[in-house]
């Protein structure tokens, strides 16, 4: 497996932390589980931007095998493989919460001005909201 | 110039953070300008993860492209080219803050434990004073 075998290329933190999650389509698949709610292949592979399936299949993987998202089967539907993310995954969220604020503060986006206030107004507190609404998604039963 | 030309795939913040930052090498050369005072083309070249020379030529170019740093003649040797952070540039820092407490959160890295804990402490304070010393640059003549 060479994905776990490769070494770091350096002990930096930042480096590490891009060796894992540092390409876009990675986090893409983060930012859909933490904040659309997405939780299957079809969801991710319908996102927006329109990320390749083989991409997809590739970052779903490599994020799993480091233990950033976990795979199991859907309890509605046995046959069907659903996503969430790890506690790890979910300690994501304050670099993505700061993506967010940079974005709009520089870039023009399509950002719901309500949610930027949220967040601007309390960051932590909005953060603390993420963390539980993906608490709860495990106890809830999908429609 | 593709790069100015291509539309973005989606207005999403995070989406379009991640079309102009979001790739390793990138924020690499944003670390190595924002934490480590690297300044010239021969240090990011020189820098532990070994970026080749196309690529750092490439995302140098990218982020200039993006107004994330700005190239200017060394005021000591106007034959040198050195780069420093814009605005722009410099307000990556609490994304890099926050992937440094991720790294040594899920890791194992070589952060020095004194810069951790300064992070810690006082989130907010790091970051004054990474701003400070960063805008403090360009009235320094380097020795």
């Amino acid at each position: 497996m060479k994905k776990e075998a490769s070494p770091q290329r350096s002990g930096c933190p930042i480096n590490i932390a891009l060796e894992i999650f540092g390409d876009r389509w990675s986090l893409l698949i983060v930012r859909d589980l933490m904040f659309k709610g997405h939780r299957t292949y079809k969801e991710f592979a319908e996102s927006e931007e329109g990320i390749a399936t083989n991409i997809l299949a590739d970052r779903l993987q490599r994020l799993e095998t480091h233990g950033i998202l976990a795979s199991m089967p859907d309890p509605s539907d046995g046959r069907k493989t659903i996503y969430k993310l790890t506690p790890k995954g979910v300690d994501l969220a304050p670099v993505l919460v700061e993506m967010i604020l940079w974005g709009v503060r520089h870039e023009k986006t399509a950002a719901p001005p309500k949610l930027v206030r949220e967040i601007k107004e309390n960051r932590e507190r909005f953060i603390t909201k993420i963390r539980k609404a993906l608490d709860d998604i495990p106890k809830q039963t999908r429609q």
